[in-house]
């Protein structure tokens, strides 16, 4: 298979596209969004970024590289924020995230 | 060009999506993010599935009516939300998702 | 979770959709493309609408079961052609097409 | 409006997405696709790219400007390859492209 090595980036980021998403649509029905905000906005970014490094990588695209270093920062921004709230959404979102930083800036160095 | 008689309407859908992001971005940062809660949740989808309409027209692709289909349900939805709404954004958008229902209703036709 | 119920079907979806990546940038670059042209436009086709179910089951969106409806339609086309071609991508990605089509289906119904 | 200031690279950015969209859907229409697999890719890797940077400035997000930046590079390399191309749609991608690399530059900047 043409993307063989980046196999685990790969899984780890297309996880944690869908933790963002259901943390974003979690946190769009609490009781409190206003303090979800933040959270929401981040979450939103981060998915789009993993979902975009899965699918260049899953290209072997040339971008893969570069796209993984903002994805890795996008991820650690999402964690540190999700890591301030208790709802579980929150926490399994930042552990996602975590893991996915990780392996973005293995594949990235 | 390839997709000449899907223009006026990828038009729509394109400029749609891109409203519809605003719109869900400014809801995140208004005082009353619950109240905006409902905008939010249909602006993202009423975004995604208007990019989708996009880029499936853009490609002549035998999915492209059926998607626009869906794609003026979720306008026709996103406008009556944003419709309740006083902020200059939901207006915009509720207008931008109006125009675009219409434009995928002829195309799907 | 907020998706719980959909679990697998996110799964088909999420896999599904990085499966048919894999096979249409596999396809580029094989010795004879214009063989695999028709293919690598039903993946790209797939892997979108794969990508939108997925993120749609995962908000818990009123619209989520419309898309998976036209997904299913979309992996039984991929389906079909890839199921044409000896390639290891293309076999493989005929088996996710069609895993994915009877989750959509059972979602949908 | 939140992204006043971004608007002229937004639509360079969206446009040039659906440009390069074209491209690769006509590519794969032309008598030899082999010829053309390289600016399937690229036009692929750019689409995808100027997407996700027209997305993050409609949001306003802190990751708008280091996506800008990686879609520059992306715009670049794809205007080059199709500059290569005598086809139509290869000529208008490559104006896109460098018309988008020259917004987001300075976006970036």
């Amino acid at each position: 298979m043409l993307n063989q090595r980046y196999q685990t980036c790969i899984e780890a980021c297309s996880a944690c596209a869908l933790v963002c998403e259901t943390c974003a649509a979690s946190c769009l029905r609490e009781t409190d969004v206003k303090m979800m905000a933040r959270c929401i906005e981040l979450d939103r970014d981060c998915a789009d970024l993993c979902a975009l490094a899965a699918l260049l990588m899953t290209r072997d695209s040339e971008h893969a590289k570069a796209v993984c270093r903002l994805c890795a920062q996008a991820c650690r921004a999402c964690a540190e924020e999700c890591g301030k709230h208790q709802a579980d959404h929150c926490k399994a979102c930042a552990q996602a995230c975590l893991r996915c930083a990780e392996e973005c800036e293995r594949m990235a160095a």
